[in-house]
């Protein structure tokens, strides 16, 4: 339980009007949001921060140079709670508890609020910010369905963004190797920023084999409960190989590339994800086809909607 | 110069169809981009790989279990340049030429380029994706201007994100402490993830105090020109202490936190940033008249249409 509070213009009067607040995990963004304990369950009541409450959201947050009082300090206490004060343009003093976390290598970081939230987003967008996690072993067709799925969600008016392991690679992860533990902070960053694009009201569209549950479940965990949607692109290995369209089975038979996903290193199926793609024999079902059954999906799940 | 072949059905007649194709540097992802020599400069013709030239881009892609083919062996050669096969829907088999590159830590990774692009997805929002920057002391109010600015963007059907240094310490960067070559990782990985955000459509704002010119000018070379636009957000030290929102002016000033920005580390103003927000006396502008000082500098620079 965190208590806001709005200081009227008179500090020496003193009369505290007391906002109650709970901590719900509606968000998932790594820490917990505050809404108003009176607030019911429409996008616009579930605001976080009690100072976003009223109309004046933005002007509570004018700050104005103000003389720091020893009934505004902040810090971090041991109950892990602190308060900040700012000044509305009427000259309240607004004061604000917050919760300040301790995290492994982050100290005195606050969780900063805004009032444009994932709803808002939604609804501009028309659609509901998820992430589709395609998986499966190299030259299952991963990047393929994604392009495939990109355009047909494109055609429909929806927002897509695919984060590609290999593209990501170029550029954030480019600092990773293809060591066990590197491979592992690969998935983790994309499972991270994947939860920001989905926060933002994109569909997005991952694509890198994850041959590990512990890795995909670690970044399913991340999202709220039905917004990460796991997608097995189940293509035998010797299919895969035969297709072999960067060469790196090759390589990898060769003994030119080590620990390759399938040949000397194992690709873990998922035990209970959303949807399988299974290719039986040579019969394979077309990128678009594919794409079909997940926007199925998508449509059944509410996430083609606000 | 890269040469994309498409071959007819036929294998053994092997009358290649040749495009030629040159690389463009424009969406500046970290690869080069590959468009048609003949390609003028519509959004639709600015598409890489020649492959998508025509209008069966996507059956094109339909990947069958094909025989690995010796005319079709991938593999990194000496001049950086690989090639694969797939199979389009009526049995033809399309090869395609593309650059390999070794990275620092990653090798083996090829780019994969996309029907829908950055234009197609600016399209659809009727805006241009791009990074406002905002930098500051801490407590120069770069928070409350993202919210502001944001909320102001909203508010015209514009979709926006606020990637805020401390909130992101809370997931993609949690393994980062404050040491100085984590505090420059992090402004990294924010840059590249701005960029992706940039590359989404979205009018990506970040706020963090990036201390350093050569992080910030860094992250201004991920983008293309005029779309990383820099905001000084130039409060006085003093008035910053002043304020001390999270009372972490006071823990530097009493030794408990080093390094501290502005107390017993630098501070290095742009020197030749898009907008300068400054505060002068003890006159400070409401942050909605800041947003809209922005949103003015986005509305010439035709950021908010596609």
């Amino acid at each position: 339980m965190t208590t806001v509070k709005s200081l009227p213009p008179s500090r020496s009067t003193a009369v505290y009007r007391t906002v109650q607040c709970r901590q719900l995990p509606t968000e998932n963004l790594g820490f917990p949001t505050l809404f108003p304990l009176n607030a019911g369950r429409s996008c616009r009541s579930q605001r976080s921060l009690a100072l976003f409450y009223d109309r004046a959201r933005l002007k509570a947050y004018t700050l104005k140079p103000i003389q720091a009082k020893n009934d505004s300090e902040s810090s971090c206490s041991d109950n892990n709670s602190t308060s900040f004060s700012a000044v509305n343009e009427t000259g309240n003093l607004v004061k604000i508890s917050a919760r300040c976390q301790i995290l492994g290598n982050s100290t005195n970081i606050l969780w900063h609020d805004c009032p444009v939230q994932k709803c808002d987003r939604q609804q501009l967008l028309q659609q509901k910010g998820c992430v589709i996690w395609l998986t499966g072993l190299s030259g299952s067709g991963k990047s393929t369905l994604a392009c495939a799925l990109s355009q047909s969600l494109h055609s429909r008016g929806k927002l897509t963004y695919i984060l590609d392991g290999d593209n990501i690679r170029h550029g954030l992860n480019r600092d990773l190797s293809f060591r066990a533990e590197d491979r592992s902070e690969n998935i983790r960053r994309i499972g991270e920023v994947a939860k920001l694009f989905a926060d933002a009201g994109l569909i997005c569209i991952t694509s890198l084999i994850s041959p590990y549950q512990k890795d995909r479940d670690a970044c399913r965990a991340l999202l709220p409960e039905g917004d990460f949607i796991e997608v097995f692109i189940d293509v035998p290995l010797h299919v895969c190989e035969a297709r072999d369209p960067k060469g790196l089975y090759k390589l990898a038979r060769a003994g030119k590339i080590k620990g390759f996903t399938g040949i000397d290193d194992p690709y873990e199926p998922p035990c209970c994800c959303e949807i399988i793609l299974q290719q039986k024999g040579s019969d394979c079902k077309s990128p678009k086809d594919m794409a079909e059954t997940v926007i199925s999906y998508l449509e059944k799940s509410g996430h083609l909607q606000a």
